[in-house]
């Protein structure tokens, strides 16, 4: 029998039911109530609500049935980990489809990378719909190993499981009417596309939205929260490692009710999702503030899912599949059983990584005298100030300490070097600046994990450590090292691009920490120094950060000479 | 300046607008809320809420301003009117846009007359959006000229502005899991469905709707509408001419919110639309009956956009469309100003109608001897049992006057004849049976709109005169005739497809209104008789019609004979 005409029998009543999912209150998400009802389950889809018979009967007595939390905007590459030992990770916690941008892996392997990543994926228990990366550059102060061009985007979004653009992080080429930005806009499948305006508010929202651009997860006040939803967007709440947007926008989930409002993670780290978890959360966190259960859920099933279009997801109702959690309680929101298309997520298979993801890193060789600031000894230097847990930095000035004619870093005074290194082509491009806020006494912290392009993001105080920490990173293929007196003293492997691991959860929890550790014993007083350094080379993020190319000044959109 | 480019740069404020609505209260239909500020709108799309300088300024002061009506679900051809005259009617009632069925039109001229109006309709200032008719026949009782196969509904589904699969009626073969009706909604373009399940519940509902027919406009009850919504269905509430639900299901808008719930009308009658108005009365009646202006727009305008997935219509926001209606207050809901693209309505160009389109009555020479009844004596009739303003029907059972062998009218009792003559390709084809409730004391009344295959219905007290109603039809080109003593006493000529006048608003009404009165002055008690005489060939309402090809038991579904 086709499988419709099965589904139609189940719900009827003329054949049993795969599981039937017994004595538990269910979450209507379209109501906002809780039915006392059996669901059917046949072939992964809800054939019916009500009384049902079925092969098997999960018992959900005096427990909470509910719809798999659906992630609205993520990177998969932040996790660090493989998407199967991800999915791993987060199905147990309740996440059942994620929507994901994959510009990280795109900026260092083009569309090749994203193609890969969308095979890899189709065989996975979780779901993983994809967005068209639509700013490989962030950009033209960014270099990664190719742009994505709209013909490339065309292609993207002909595949089955991209579902859109992903966040149109060039809000100012858009609002200006860039014509390249707004050829992308209007590709096939480019309707459905993310937004990403952090501060834009009055006109230039006008004129961000009036290019067709109805969500944005980077609003962080309830000001720029309300005038979102005013003007038609989608307010995805972020609540990700590095920028925490929930408690501060809740208030217009009280205000306004749960519509148009839905839950994303962004950017996430391994640890963070190992010790707290993923989209549940953030449910978690919503009802401790205040909020009910219902409208708390709503954001995190129905609202995703229907933001992106996502018919069949986000809600237990005949024809929905059947992606359902069984709570114990409406407090903890950690579930007791995952039901992902109707059954329980057993042995999920390794990926195989093959040889041409990894073996990306290629950088000419690099000595201490790369690192040299030649200084005239007048005036200040524009240096970047590191705020804690944030993505944003401060621009400020500052007389540098000089030596010889150099500028050099000044361990009394927090004044670090900073220097991004395109790692793609080989290409030696490089830029060198100062930065407070590490709070190093000694040695050097580097990554290829710098976003968005990932080149190499190094910190250091000594310029010879400086120069052995992006060796060694081209030694390993990428991923995170500090070094100390020309020694590597902690290193986190990301060999698939550059970007993610190929070890299991714990080995990567364990080896992230040891980088903190080691970066701790060198004085640095960030509780995330690798996650704000991934963010200090991204230019579309205020105020001052630095690319291969140098420092740029976001607010002025421009690049600056490091004399202030 | 390419048109996206020129909104963003009235958007910054770079450009001045086309049009600034200034000094209103503007409704946003996302916050449910009323804002101050300007409307600045270029080339009939909305640039920006906010302070604008433009070439016109339209002063809103003290008024209210809120986004142009959306219908979610109508049948243009029930007003009678050419599109354009239905336009001109509905335009400065304050709907903008329309989703229509053709499906009356599919009837007689299948795709060929769906094409045609989807051309005629092109033009327009009004937005038509259409459904490809997914049921033609509505069910195999019934004979429209062909029916439509899904190849044909595949073309239409490529067609712009075609935007899915309108309502599934055959709700027991989809139900059932009939291959026919699987086919059709597995077409690409056939995901957006709308439902037609009167009276489903249950598992029965659950089946239709695990088939992905995800809204209804049947539902009549307050317990059907819970259950729609439960199920994941939109509920599109109807207050068409003959089946008013709008009361009934108010209170699931106080108890749930308006949250996936919209307005549609159906099927409304031209006299209807001139007397009290469109959607416009739901609005009002809704505000009347206590719930908030607020809800009630949102009803009418971003909910039935949403539903639809027309993502540009339904609120003032950057990047809408300008569909924009001033209120002079928030009670009668009939606006003082009405902007369709950013422009008040001009004068809207008269519609062509080709030769092919009209000529669509065919029918054999028909004599009184063909609507004889022969009846043995013995035994009891089923009697099509009229209810008056509703389209259900009673089933009957009654004892009929029999004279000279046959069955005839009996005035006395209200036992009337009625008859279905197929009139598309000059069959012959005709049922004869029996009705009460017109009130008929002698001659004959007949039409060629009757829903849902459009062939001759005629109900009268003599035989000669239903003869010749019937003839009459054939020689204008179908319509609504009443005979009385073989003399035609009224008409109203509707020669496009037999369905639709080409005359002005209130000649149609004037015309529609003789006939009416002609009707009472042979007794007829109805109030509109030849509305409720359109419902009687309609074999998909319950519970006894009759069609060409015989009388319909539709809750067995199957003809039944006249002897009981």
């Amino acid at each position: 029998m086709p499988a419709l005409a099965r589904r139609l029998a189940v719900a009827r009543g003329d054949e049993p039911a795969d599981v039937v999912v017994r004595g538990g209150r269910v979450f209507s998400a379209f109501t906002r109530e809780w039915l006392e009802t059996d669901v059917a389950v046949v072939d992964g889809y809800v054939a019916g609500l009500g009384e049902y018979e079925g092969a098997e009967v999960l018992d959900a007595g005096g427990r909470w049935v509910v719809p798999g939390f659906v992630d609205a905007h993520m990177h998969l590459e932040s996790s660090k980990l493989l998407v199967d030992e991800f999915a791993r990770l987060v199905l147990p916690l309740g996440t059942t489809t994620v929507v994901v941008d994959p510009h990280e892996i795109a900026n260092v392997l083009g569309t090749d990378g994203v193609h890969w990543l969308l095979d890899v994926c189709g065989g996975l228990p979780l779901d993983v719909y994809f967005m068209a990366s639509s700013c490989v550059p962030a950009s033209a102060f960014e270099s990664p190993r190719r742009p994505l061009l709209p013909g490339d985007l065309e292609g993207l979004l002909r595949r089955r499981r991209v579902i859109g653009l992903a966040e149109m992080m060039n809000f100012p080429g858009v609002v200006s009417g860039d014509e390249h930005e707004l050829a992308k806009l209007a590709l096939p499948g480019a309707e459905h596309v993310d937004g990403h305006a952090p501060g834009v508010v009055g006109r230039t929202l006008n004129a961000y939205t009036a290019a067709g651009i109805y969500s944005d997860h980077e609003a962080s006040t309830i000001e720029e929260g309300r005038e979102r939803l005013r003007a038609g967007m989608w307010l995805l709440i972020r609540e990700a490692s590095a920028a925490r947007n929930l408690h501060a926008l809740l208030p217009l989930v009280t205000e306004y009710g749960p519509h148009r409002i839905a839950f994303c993670t962004d950017d996430r780290e391994p640890e963070h999702i190992a010790e707290d978890g993923h989209v549940n959360t953030m449910v978690r966190d919503t009802v401790a503030a205040g909020i009910s259960p219902e409208d708390a859920l709503v954001l995190a099933t129905l609202n995703p899912a229907t933001w992106h279009g996502l018919r069949h997801l986000g809600a237990i109702a005949p024809g929905y599949q059947a992606d359902l959690l069984v709570l114990p309680d409406l407090e903890s929101f950690v579930p007791e059983t995952v039901l992902k298309r109707g059954r329980p997520v057993g042995e999920i298979e390794r990926v195989e990584v093959p040889e041409w993801v990894k073996h990306t890193v290629r950088v000419r060789h690099v000595a201490a005298r790369d690192f040299a600031l030649p200084w005239d000894g007048d005036g200040r230097a524009r240096v970047i100030g590191v705020i804690p847990d944030q993505i944003t930095t401060e621009p400020l000035v500052e007389e540098p300490l000089v030596d010889d004619g150099h500028a050099v870093a000044d361990p009394e005074r927090d004044l670090a070097k900073i220097a991004v290194v395109e790692r793609h082509l080989g290409t030696g491009r490089r830029s060198v600046g100062l930065v407070r806020g590490f709070g190093l006494r000694a040695g050097a912290l580097a990554s290829t994990f710098a976003h968005d392009a990932h080149n190499i993001v190094v910190v250091g105080m000594d310029d010879q450590d400086m120069a052995r920490a992006v060796a060694r990173l081209a030694e390993i293929g990428g991923g995170v090292v500090v070094v100390e007196d020309r020694g590597v003293r902690a290193e986190l492997p990301l060999p698939v691009a550059g970007l993610i691991s190929e070890a299991r959860l714990d080995e990567v929890v364990a080896a992230s920490r040891g980088c903190i550790e080691a970066a701790a014993k060198l004085g640095c007083t960030l509780p995330s120094p690798f996650q704000t350094m991934s963010f200090l080379a991204l230019s579309v993020i205020p105020s001052l950060k630095i690319t291969d190319r140098g420092l740029v000044d976001v607010d002025r959109f421009e690049l600056v000479p490091l004399q202030a």
